[in-house]
């Protein structure tokens, strides 16, 4: 099955609106974007419409004006952050609006002449009420990829550049289901398929996962009540949507007091446009104490000292080499995908949500939520239970469970 | 003397920020924009940041968006007005900011495929908080053409687009003044002129004036304490700043009570994407009562409805022929160039700071401000002054005062 250009960005911008977010008639859609994510921007919103919308409100990130502000803004304004930033989204929550947010690098390399320091002193487009909003699951909202030349040619550098588009759309229509005949159907089936391997997690009650690989010896504790997630979340008004498109994972709470060891990233990753190579992270009582990388460590190294909770764990996932996306063993570059092709743990705020009443104080906070990918088919994932049993979970990539 | 393509940005963006907007050191600098003005817009940011803003806030509207809003959205959710749009600019006033607004048609005929019922409807990007925040005095702001190829292609319909753009930005070159060695003084220079006709025209103590032409025969009263304004405003904190630029006109506060008669439209009018042609309106005691052009009448009659000031006059402004963009005879279909090339009236709220304490409450006002030019060679414009006198003001489009 082959689509059109302008068929696969509609049956994109569908899912997003229909199955992602599933929007609701009357609803406000925020759309989160980047200059460059356009057309997708507008099929989404001839779709939300469409849909009953109400009111569709894009905003566009520019991340040549946060490089101006980078390159000749005074340092000690570089983290003052507009405070409408935060206040246009906690009226979406007010709101009860629908979030459909963009990703896909548009400007790779864009901020490789700026100093790094200050560069990590500018979080924007992030913003502190993001996990805020999250936690108060009042907005039905997802996450979804948009293709784009700059994109493409990040992720298949040898190709011309019409060549390289066209093959990430290819790769996005696959791991989004859109090659498949109905593929909201898909996804209800694959979510379920998900969830069943959360459950069965969630039954182990497990204290604790080991990882093991090349550059690879980490302890992650879970908090006691932590539960196993996966693709899925509903509103607490009843409305159900799927955080992430694609998703892949299982993913649990960590304890943030109880990381320990070392962990090499077995893919790169992108952050406020750098892209970090050779990540190495050394953590001791669950900090990060030291972050090393061949490139870009100092972007990372600048987010994780934004609060205390920086340098903590806030999430641990697995996934199996059954994914879609880890199939292709192709690096995207691009967290959403990266990280629903790999295992992998996040630096930053916690979800509330994962774990029981007694527990919600313990989950890790903070302005940040920085995913890096671990996992890889020579990375063996142990668990330990809380009444003492050494269970092997995935061993050559595959479930043990 | 010609300019390279990245010079003559920088300099109509230095322009903006240096005279226009006059940003401060440490000021936040909203710039208003639409999707299609990212170049203009990165150049006034890389300039305000090394002028010391602390923050430039650009702000993209995308109107294929609001097209799939006016196509597909219940028609009675149209005129609702995200309140975050005029959230973000009183935020931007309680600051003190500097603003800079992008001008520039970049998507003519958009609209031309939907209802204009429907259209009329949905105001955005205009919020109802612009004529507050212009009537506060807080802010230093400047409006400023930005060339681009669709609005190229509607200058020049006949040229090629590159060679269609070429000769908007000279034409924009020529009449922003950034052709001559030192556009910052040459735009002192001028405004020191423009200044001293207004204040011999406000000298005059004008009860009315009567324009006299091909389809016109109209008669605008000014309210008592009228002044003429031209060519700058200052903030109450003392920042001077050129409104518009560029800018070639004197103005006035008429008595929304006494415009009285028919005129014709000397150009085309564009307004939220739609070409307005062969516009005619007939005014009995202020009010438009009739409303008429050969295509884009019912969008203008749309928003001549808005409220009750909507349909009378915020302002009269007076252009001779000798202003660069009068010479240039062409039509740029965009108030801010056509505007300053013919004398005109605007439906719509007008400026308070005009007249003096005792007139303010009978200043019109109006969630609206619709600038649209009567002015021609062929129109005479006559002067009565409030003790009886007749006075020619312009004949064949040059100044007998």
């Amino acid at each position: 099955m082959s689509l059109s250009p302008s068929d696969r960005l509609q049956r994109l911008a569908d899912l997003a609106v229909g199955l992602g977010a599933n929007v609701q008639p009357g609803q406000v859609v925020g759309v989160t974007a980047a200059l460059g994510h356009e057309e997708l921007v507008r099929a989404i919103a001839r779709s939300a419409y469409k849909a009953g919308a109400k009111y569709v409100d894009p905003n566009y990130f520019d991340y040549h004006v946060k490089h101006a502000r980078i390159a000749y803004a005074a340092e000690d304004t570089l983290d003052w952050v507009p405070p409408w930033f935060g206040e246009r989204m906690l009226a979406h929550d007010a709101l009860g609006a629908a979030r459909i947010s963009l990703t896909g690098p548009t400007v790779p390399g864009l901020f490789d002449d700026v100093d790094p320091k200050r560069a990590g002193r500018d979080q924007l487009p992030f913003v502190k009420e993001v996990p805020v909003v999250i936690d108060r699951q009042n907005m039905n909202w997802t996450v979804v990829p948009c293709p784009g030349p700059a994109w493409a040619q990040l992720v298949y550098p040898d190709l011309p550049v019409a060549e390289a588009l066209e093959r990430l759309w290819q790769a996005v229509e696959h791991v989004c289901r859109l090659d498949t005949a109905d593929p909201i159907a898909a996804w209800r089936d694959r979510a379920a398929q998900l969830q069943r391997n959360a459950a069965t997690l969630t039954g182990l009650q497990l204290d604790r996962l080991h990882f093991a690989g090349p550059g690879t010896d980490l302890t992650v504790g879970l908090l006691p009540t932590s539960s196993w997630l996966a693709a899925g979340a509903t509103t607490k008004s009843g409305i159900r949507h799927l955080a992430n498109l694609p998703t892949e994972e299982v993913f649990a709470t960590p304890d943030p007091l109880r990381t320990e060891g070392i962990v090499r990233a077995t893919k790169p990753l992108v952050n406020g446009g750098a892209v970090i190579r050779d990540l190495v992270v050394r953590f001791e009582q669950g900090r990060a104490v030291q972050i090393d990388a061949s490139s870009g460590a100092e972007v990372l190294r600048g987010r994780a000292a934004l609060d205390e909770g920086a340098c903590r764990l806030g999430e641990v996932a697995l996934v199996d080499r059954e994914s879609r996306i880890g199939k292709l063993d192709t690096v995207f570059y691009e967290t959403l995908l990266d990280e629903n092709a790999a295992s992998h743990i996040a630096l930053g705020g916690g979800f509330p949500f994962g774990v029981q009443e007694g527990d919600r104080d313990r989950v890790n906070q903070s302005g940040i939520h920085i995913d890096f990918m671990i996992g890889a088919d020579d990375v063996d994932v142990t668990g330990f239970t809380q009444d003492g049993r050494e269970l092997p979970l995935l061993r050559g990539g595959a479930w043990q469970i």
